[in-house]
């Protein structure tokens, strides 16, 4: 069965698209709050789980032994815009543990943020590694190689030891097996594997709450306070994860990823989200991520207003007039509707 | 019900994404030929429909009294990707009713084409409303005010001549009604009207085979003619229509539309068809119409591979690893499995 419309955008008084997708929210005990649309199918998490990927650098202390600031350990979090201070930040994470760029495995394209990118063409520029928005978890993986006394060289590939220490956390926290036959590659080149959206929540769900993590328990307390005073480092201007964790701090950590992923964790509830919109849009897995804080999370003020606007965008065309708009729809059309 | 999914993104061995989508292909009589979806739901066909738009300019007459080219009249049915030609062809149109690219209203927005864009960047420059991937067929509305001895000014709104003309134009093709409550304010700030699938692709049946077309019989073989032999004007270098067109000539009218709309006319046939993709997202329209260009055309050699690639493209990561693909599912699996 078809997954239920989730956002409807609007273009005048009638409805021009459409945004199918699934939505688990699970508490740190496993059980399920809510749930939409089909959770069987495996979904990739994609950089969703780039705060879970990080656990080893940070449980194992070789964040302590780099020295790595919680600046740093946040763009380890990071998808981020290629800003200058991202750029500068993954630099330094990579020169504390004696590493040049050039290190990098993820891959070179141009910064997200456009003017950013547009700074680097005037230089006569272009892109590396380090603009990647992956570069800080790839400067992350490259430190927990060298504290391992590994080489760093090949640290994206499935054998690596670094990618089976980040296997290893993921499995812990999802309690879903990371088997050769749910892997695929992600865009950065290091393994991504499909578990089920409950499985996610539940991982999200106790890294916020703080239970249930075993040896990672510390490391995650760390990771989110990290986050928490570096909402700037996880994304980048405008965006929605910034904007979100600079209003709410450490009452919500929430990340996207790719193809329409998004995962949330809701500290004082206990509760862990995880949305994938079908069709991989990340407008779509916005307005639905947004609609679900308003939701579970009592938000007031500007705050609260920020997440009805991202619930709801109102969009408009090249001369500024509003055409249309994104808006939650069917289980969702609590939110939005200020 | 829901639409079927049309078009499947795999990771791995895995599906990651959906596309859900209705098509209508519909012969030149208005006979439904092959149809997929939900078909009552009326479709805004935004940019998909640029070159009916332009039959008035033609038709009437104005393109010759200012001596349009045939690269200028396929610049007015395109969504170009701001390359320097598309400016200048632009600006030259303009200039042809004495006219400056400032009385444009479509809005500014960077080139499409990302070398363009970088160009504009290094020269200091900023983009205007000539950048605009609308610029040429608003020059052909500028062009169509001033034939018609009326101000431009306002050309983009619905109750100026301009738009009138149009309209009828799009009534007497669609054989749809075109009311206000059927109206939506395009990016480019133009009214678009949206109508059932079955209307478009009969439109576009029409308009291949040169048949029911009443006073635009000669305009839309001229259309034809001047987009099959200028197809870099209509798109841009590597885009999917340029690409299909300049492969296949006049044996396809191929045009892209914003939110997944994708129209067709394959005059051999005497098929018109219609795509929407239900979410707007252009990679699963692009994959529909090759698929469906593939199912009903008879194609050989690089225009196949051409065809076959764009209903199938595979997906490599930031490292050039292939890490998935894009591939037609459901009723569309005849296609593109080479």
């Amino acid at each position: 069965m078809a997954d239920p419309v989730l956002v409807e955008v609007t273009r005048g008084a009638l409805v021009e698209s459409r945004h199918r997708g699934a939505v688990a929210v699970v508490d740190a005990e496993g059980g399920l709050v809510l749930t939409l649309g089909d959770l069987d199918q495996p979904v990739f998490p994609r950089s969703a789980v780039k705060a879970l990927q990080v656990l080893p650098l940070v449980a194992e202390g070789h964040a302590d032994r780099f020295g790595l600031s919680a600046a740093e350990i946040a763009l380890a979090c990071a998808s981020h815009s290629g800003e200058p201070a991202h750029v500068a930040t993954a630099t330094a994470m990579l020169a504390k543990a004696g590493r040049e760029p050039d290190c990098l495995e993820c891959g070179a394209h141009w910064p997200l943020d456009e003017e950013s990118a547009r700074t680097l063409v005037r230089e006569g520029a272009r892109p590396g590694p380090i603009h990647n928005n992956c570069s800080g978890k790839h400067a992350g993986f490259v430190c927990l190689a060298c504290g391992l006394g590994t080489d760093p060289a090949g640290y994206v590939l499935s054998d690596h030891p670094v990618q089976g220490k980040v296997r290893a956390a993921l499995e812990e926290l999802t309690g879903s097996v990371h088997s050769p036959d749910r892997r695929g590659t992600d865009g950065c080149s290091i393994p991504t594997y499909a578990v089920p959206l409950p499985s996610l929540a539940y991982a999200f769900a106790r890294f916020g709450a703080g239970v249930g993590l075993g040896g990672f328990a510390d490391a995650a307390k760390r990771v989110r306070a990290a986050v928490a005073e570096n909402p700037a480092m996880v994304a980048g201007r405008g965006r929605f994860d910034t904007r979100v964790m600079e209003a709410l701090r450490e009452r919500v950590f929430v990340k996207t990823g790719a193809e329409g992923v998004h995962c949330a964790a809701l500290p004082e509830l206990g509760l862990g989200l995880a949305v994938k919109c079908d069709d991989g849009a990340k407008r779509g897995a916005e307005a639905v991520m947004a609609s679900l804080v308003l939701r579970f999370l009592p938000v007031e003020g500007e705050a609260r207003a920020l997440l009805e606007a991202a619930a709801a965008p109102r969009l408009r065309n090249w001369n500024g007039i509003e055409v249309g708009a994104v808006r939650p729809a069917g289980p969702l059309t609590w939110a939005g509707r200020a």
